[in-house]
């Protein structure tokens, strides 16, 4: 069961004026699911991408950042489930061409205006037919107030929706942002199979959504991990309609910072939701990593601890084995780390310090905050100024079922 | 249970003259069980040993390395389970020192003539007294013909002993070879929880030997993951009494790459013996990348699918959801990687080709192959001309049972 998250409630997910979402059963995998997404932007949006740094990225990927680079007006978003149209060669990407292409002629606008995605199995061919068959339907049923319905037409192995909404004022205008997102599994930075999905009616600048969105994907997306795979097709997209009446943000607007933190904040819950709904997950756990000499350092260490089988399955069981954790910070990387140096805490409690347990630690303080769901691992390593947090999950029974079960 | 792995007759296991062992039920952890071990060798015995890569290695891998740095006349090798005595500073140094001090009084030998070894729960103390009240029960049972009793006495969560012998000839000499392993989880390169000891009559130099065990050790234990966790305690040692009568072997002796082959051949049974005894294991994977441009990037792509929770876990299933397998080779970090120019074989079947599955390809070939136990993934990179082979096994829901059991 996700760890404490449920699924956002209909009215919770505000309209963004202009971005109308439709959804069907297509049934491109499994029969009576919403399983695919149309999204409609309206003239003079902008339209920002990060994806996968995955080689094998998917057809749709490869789509996507063609699109983007022919053109600034993109008008469109497709997503599938049930297929990734990853591994799958050149058959693949004209087969992610045929599907613009029939939606083009739907909405009677240009083949690069629109973006496809897709998540699912990989190296089966994406059901061309049953998608295209699918999109009179979704566009019958486009409308602003259908972010649920989006969120969960994008959903794989996910328990519930994920999705969540803001509102902050620019300069007295109300501007609204809302974000879904999809993914479960596959999840590690750079990024997941995670579909993002992020809209706002500001009025901002192409190269401001796009220094936005590179900055929120480095505070949220790329600090998630559930199994330390990377995936063939994420993709996180953020959409502003420039309906809001704001005046236009720029990079050097005094707003930027408001409306970049309100983005990332969203961004940030979005990716969180994912870890809590990560696969087979009884624990959600951060991981902060301080006083480093650098970022990278600090990511080394962090993703080693998160990364662990041991430590995920010490997680699961409750059990305060924190040598496990001491051993992962041991072999993360860091060829001078002193490590009489560092202080090792669960939650607020000093767990090790002097390369060995510390005096004050008793295993009842260490075993009662492994019971919670909820759990902070904190690394000091003392020999610098950066920090990094990153968010991930514990590993359980569950965890190989799904996986052993996917196709199935 | 071990993938068609048993362990080996008393009888299979030969002497290596000069090399005693004994072992004793010294309750270290858990009654009844023999958890310590102790070995003697004779004079003009050469040793020499592989460590941890470990930042957090265990206090008695810090005073093994001081050890042989001393002296050339290494006499015993203490071994303890039940406790790593690692992550446990100065004081876990301390008690390792306290048990060499106790054991060379015993033997009449000076107290860095001994190397101690660890394996067992991290953060914990040593249980020092315990471990010298085992030691005269170990001693009066000191014999040549103890290797599977020594084999059973350093076993942790390990299933079946560990241990082979090999016989070669050296210009008409006979030259006895025996091993032994332990390890099943937190086994990755550089090195795992995993002691391995490898004793040899054979004569040869130091210089000789210390050449063997660091190209033996690249080809065996620095070849194998089961989850992708270095251990603090990892050790290979390797001993040759020099009684078997044949001239000392030295760097350049015709018959060098005989000893060393030999040797090495030893080592890789041991190891691949701990994978197929790896926590949890059912399925026993070899990984081959081929036509790299250098060794270092046929790693980064063989680790990435040994380490691939989502690969492993497949594995468990039988499920040929090889477009895991693409994912992961896309991930391993080769940022110039043209997908469409590799080659990716399950056993001999072409499976992908052409960034997308094989026109030849049939599903029911590759569900074949993964109901056998023993599977070979091949990744032919048609780039370069290096080579690698590592070893792991699957994922199941008994490596989850087993981790967040282990201290229970």
């Amino acid at each position: 069961m996700p760890v404490k998250l449920t699924a956002p409630k209909a009215s919770n997910l505000l309209s963004i004026n202009g971005v109308k979402l439709g959804f069907a059963k297509a049934h491109v995998r499994k029969p009576d699911r919403k399983d695919i997404l149309v999204m409609t932007l309206p003239e003079n949006s902008c339209v920002a991408g990060v994806f996968t740094q995955n080689r094998f990225c998917a057809a749709p990927v490869i789509l996507c950042k063609t699109h983007l680079a022919e053109t600034s007006g993109v008008r469109a978003l497709l997503v599938n489930t049930g297929c990734a149209n990853a591994g799958t060669g050149e058959d693949g990407l004209n087969r992610a061409k045929q599907t613009c292409e029939a939606l083009s002629k739907l909405l009677n606008i240009a083949t690069n205006q629109i973006l496809p995605f897709s998540t699912g199995v990989i190296l089966e061919p994406l059901p061309v037919d049953k998608v295209i068959a699918g999109m009179p339907a979704a566009i019958e049923n486009l409308t602003e107030d259908n972010w649920l319905n989006a969120a969960e037409a994008i959903m794989t192995t996910d328990i519930v929706a994920k999705g969540t909404s803001r509102q902050i004022q620019l300069a007295g205008k109300t501007v609204t942002i809302t974000g879904i997102s999809k993914g479960s599994g596959m999840i590690h930075p750079n990024m997941a199979t995670m579909l993002g999905y992020i809209a706002t009616d500001a009025a901002i600048s192409q190269s401001a959504l796009e220094a936005i969105i590179q900055y929120a994907v480095n505070k949220s997306f790329n600090c998630i991990t559930v199994d330390g795979d990377t995936s063939t097709n994420d993709s996180l997209i953020m959409m502003a309609t420039n309906l809001a009446g704001n005046a236009e943000i720029t990079e050097t607007s005094a707003d930027f910072i408001t409306l970049r933190d309100a983005l990332t904040d969203v961004a940030i819950e979005l990716a969180q939701a994912i870890v809590r709904d990560g696969e087979g997950a009884t624990k959600f756990m951060t991981v902060t990593v301080e006083s480093g000499k650098d970022e990278a350092e600090c990511r080394k260490v962090a993703y080693a601890i998160a990364h662990s089988p041991l430590i995920k399955t010490a997680f699961f069981a409750s059990d305060p084995n924190l040598g496990r954790i001491l051993a992962a910070i041991g072999y993360a990387g860091i060829d001078d780390l002193d490590v009489d140096k560092l202080d090792l805490y669960l939650g607020d409690v000093l767990v090790a310090e002097k390369s060995g347990r510390a005096v004050s630690y008793k295993e009842e303080q260490g075993a009662a905050i492994m019971k919670e769901s909820d759990i902070l691992v904190r690394v000091v390593l003392n020999r610098g100024s950066e920090n990094i947090t990153i968010w991930t999950c514990d590993f359980s029974y569950d965890y190989v079922k799904i996986n052993a079960d996917y196709r199935s």
